[in-house]
């Protein structure tokens, strides 16, 4: 069912720092900030031959990661993306075999403009994925 | 500097049911545990299309990631690997900007047989960033 590693994002509390640790330090390929306020989050993207990582930094009042940072103040790796094929079979397989998924259980539009849904950390070895169509 | 992501490292406090999930319920392609008592780990590979996940659990008395363990009981991302060229040269670059190498500084063989590092997590965003010489 799973496909490609399409991310792993990592919480920080000063975007413009970490990124420029990225670029600077580490010596990868760094992207503009995006905001993206449906999410509640801006976004840097690092490209990586092989995958990306993905910079996420509180946006607005209601910031589904604020929480995170308040338990986690250094940052910390926030959750990895799993490219499927069909989102909506893969959600109702996962389902069948006692999977939870977040929220209303329908998929939302992620940062790439693709179809995304998160699963219950608890059901995988306290990891949050994240399910991109692709 | 950094290449490929070489893989995301979870641990998990059940390695037999987290390699049964990632092969029966996510449907990826799993290798057969390793034992790494060099490490203090046994260690399942998750091959994915462009990267890897590796699962541990611990090994031995004094295995690095129990603690990690007790304090997240359900298990948790516990680190991401990037590959480099050169690890020396690597090292003696971010030592130059400041970061910290866990343990002595010298590399040491890894799971995979080749030279790696650990960096200091508080230097990069509350995240276990190690390198892998390829």
């Amino acid at each position: 069912m799973i496909g490609r590693l399409n991310h792993v994002a990592i919480a920080v509390p000063d975007l413009e720092a970490a990124a420029a640790q990225y670029r600077d330090t580490l010596g990868a390929v760094v992207r503009a900030p995006q905001e993206e306020p449906d999410h509640g989050v801006t976004v840097v993207f690092i490209e990586l031959p092989n995958t990306k990582v993905e910079l996420l930094h509180p946006l607005g009042d209601n910031s589904p990661i604020q929480g995170f940072l308040d338990k986690n103040p250094s940052g910390g790796i926030h959750h990895m993306c799993f490219e499927v094929e069909d989102i909506l079979a893969a959600r109702d397989t996962l389902k069948a075999q006692g999977a939870r998924i977040l929220g209303t259980g329908e998929p939302k539009i992620g940062a790439h403009g693709k179809p995304v849904l998160f699963l219950h950390p608890k059901d995988f070895n306290g990891c949050l994925i994240e399910l991109e169509q692709v």
